[in-house]
């Protein structure tokens, strides 16, 4: 068979993955796609350093328009990010034509809809594993793997650069700043680390596989999205204390009244395998009215496995080239004319809808009935409690200290109740400082 | 679309799950096919068990040559096991010109090359993802999500019945019998448990996994099988000492020489994720040159589990319905032509060629030198040593004992070498028993 000829647009960390690994790789690739898979051109601002990486065989080109017009290309790959020029040359590759492989998240989480209806509209794919978790076939999982189940809910560490810096925080008891310029030292966090640290990328991530889960459109502006920043090493060790561990988690559950879609740091029980995943490793949990739960772990960023991703996107519309745009697997899952309405039957919920359990930590003044008066706020909340720490006053602030922390694990409860009877505790003049509030999810 | 018309052949455990799956999710199994899938028929020799289960709205029939002669069907479901009838069943299908799905490891791990050869030539397809871990999507993983790769090695805990016995084994530091009867009394072991835990079951998976991974035919006839029932309470209590738990891996790995293909009790590093995959789960790490380690864990039995597997495989052949066999994902990942040839130059080893490292644990009369003879015969033969644990007289054997057990973890070494020199130690006058041997894998 006549191989099939790509086009980089970028070739940076990733776009030089798929360069080696295709050239390394190529003949096993060819087996198992059924023709060769060559890369034909490289778009790049940097043209001496993309010719530096693929040598004189490949044609290096300034102009990434250049490369999609050319005739030659069958799929071109997206490899710049963010939202701005990337969704213009992936919408006029699509135009021209091409198929089209990208790795760019915020892309497909803020302007899916638009490019996947491109795409239909003229019968090109859009492919996109590389899109979320990295190396881990979870988007071929979710969409073909899984088809048999009514899916529940998915929970993923879905960011290397944060589980890193939580890992380390527990680890180490330090405190986020300190790991955070570890993480950047090492290479783990970039410079500048507000997509990660925020947890905006996993959000992007979430969303994508909310809408590959449930048949919905890609509605990243519905996202809750809370980073890491403020966690204490204090709520690491407490948690620890009550059999938990806290992770990052991009989490989106389907509920009859619609569908949560949330990026918050997590309580997890430690006795789970996701709670046990360390360092900048990725894994997702899938819950399935069939198959149960079932996990996905791996390297979820850098330059091969992200690679493998994206080779494994373009073995597929190697395998698939020619087929008729009707014998093709859905972009996201479910058939594009049987996604549900966004907002309709199965909007995404408000977070004040959201239901979950909580760790809450309060710094009281020691005397009695402090305890008292905020459990029974909870109790007017209809809010359950499942487990209290009360430390010793000593403990915590020393010798003679008037103050201690009061650590609380609820049982599930709407937020928006939880909202309301936190800003009462929070009213208590023995209640000394902000309260904190972390969500915890049992994932069973 | 047309709706795809489906025959079942057998309606036991795994028959019956499909049945109500495909009833319950239907819509959204549609969504995401593109069209019905529709259970037309059901053999089975119980026929009026088979009515109790589908009710009147399907046909249900005694003999299944009479369903595989229907016309109408497009997909053949083949849920009876076993390499007899089964064989012929599938063969008659295919020549039927229907697509067959099976859950069958035993057929296609020693029948593979035939069925996979009949299919080829009639240009119909056999699905199999229920066949390797249940409802965990491992065989598309393989086969489509890890394409980019060189793959260099699959180690899996893929038989629930053995993971179970010893993960109450280590609970409850009982040894294999009494915990064989627990199982059986819960429903984790079938009646007649040999092919369980004689490790036959996991040694079918694994050739079917060693397959995909390597290009090379399924050769369950040079899988090397040993099984659980061997394992004493005292081994694994001392791998537990030494940082190691035991689990009954399938392993496959490619060498310059060949493949090794190998089922048998693994000391694993405890703090592995897969060291932690506890009772009847299952869980499979592959190790890729580009991604890396991924991991995948889910149950790897039971009805439902295991229908997930038989649908999405549904959902597959729907999506691909009158797609021509060009555009076809191949059986075993690779080009069916350019598998290489059985024996050929990806030979599998014979296990005398096996590399590995070992956990020893040798029953020795308690006195000066015994220790330094048996480390002397392990360093003629080149074998080098990680780590030694020699117990207490008194703990082993009781107050006054004049025995104690000498473990030795090694280094890796080739196994015949290992054999040779096990041999000469067995000569030993101060060894008092048999040495007890357990490979040991560090899978990083």
């Amino acid at each position: 068979m006549k191989p099939i000829q790509v086009g980089l647009l970028g070739i940076g960390t990733v776009g030089s993955g798929v360069f080696n690994v295709l050239g390394r790789n190529q003949d096993e690739i060819c087996r198992r796609a059924g023709c060769d898979i060559r890369i034909a051109a490289v778009a790049d601002l940097d043209t001496a350093r993309a010719r530096s990486i693929v040598g004189e065989s490949v044609r290096v080109l300034g102009d990434a328009r250049e490369l999609i017009a050319d005739p030659e290309i069958d799929v071109v790959v997206e490899l710049i990010g963010g939202c701005g020029i990337a969704r213009l040359l992936v919408l006029e590759a699509i135009a021209a034509g091409k198929h089209v492989v990208t790795a760019n998240k915020a892309l497909l989480a803020v302007h899916g809809t638009e490019i996947f209806q491109a795409a239909a509209d003229k019968g090109v794919i859009v492919a996109f594993e590389a899109a979320v978790a990295g190396g881990i076939p979870i988007i071929k999982a979710l969409r073909e793997g899984l088809t048999a189940n009514r899916i529940q809910w998915i929970a993923g560490i879905i960011n290397g650069t944060t589980n890193f810096i939580l890992s380390e925080m527990r680890d180490k008891g330090l405190d986020f700043g300190v790991v955070l310029k570890e993480a950047q030292a090492l290479g783990y966090a970039e410079a500048d680390p507000t997509f990660d640290i925020e947890g905006v990328d996993a959000a992007h991530k979430a969303t994508i596989m909310s809408a590959l889960a449930f048949g919905i459109p890609v509605q990243f502006d519905k996202a809750y999205v809370e980073g890491i920043t403020q966690l204490a090493a204090a709520d690491i060790k407490y948690a620890e204390q009550l059999g938990y561990r806290i992770k990052l988690l991009g989490i989106t559950r389907r509920r009859p009244e619609g569908i949560e879609l949330r990026v918050h740091p997590s309580l997890v029980p430690a006795k789970r395998l996701i709670a046990n995943v360390e360092g900048a490793m990725n894994a997702v949990v899938v819950q399935g009215d069939a198959v149960g739960a079932t996990l996905y772990y791996g390297k979820g960023a850098g330059s091969e496995p992200t690679a493998s991703a994206v080779i494994a996107d373009l073995v597929d519309i190697a395998r698939l080239h020619g087929a008729d745009a009707a014998h093709r697997v859905p972009p996201l899952a479910f058939q594009s004319h049987t996604l549900a309405a966004a907002g309709g039957e199965l909007p995404v919920l408000p977070m004040s809808e959201v239901v979950t359990s909580y760790y809450l930590r309060a710094r009281v003044a020691d005397e009695a009935g402090v305890l008292a008066r905020i459990t029974g706020i909870l109790a007017e909340a209809g809010i359950s409690i499942d487990a209290v720490l009360q430390r010793e006053a000593d403990e915590v602030g020393g010798e003679g200290s008037t103050q201690t922390d009061v650590i609380i694990l609820t049982h599930d409860t709407r937020e928006g109740d939880m909202d309301t009877a936190l800003a009462r505790i929070q009213q208590l003049p023995t209640v000394l400082a902000p309260i904190t509030r972390i969500r915890k999810e049992e994932l069973n």
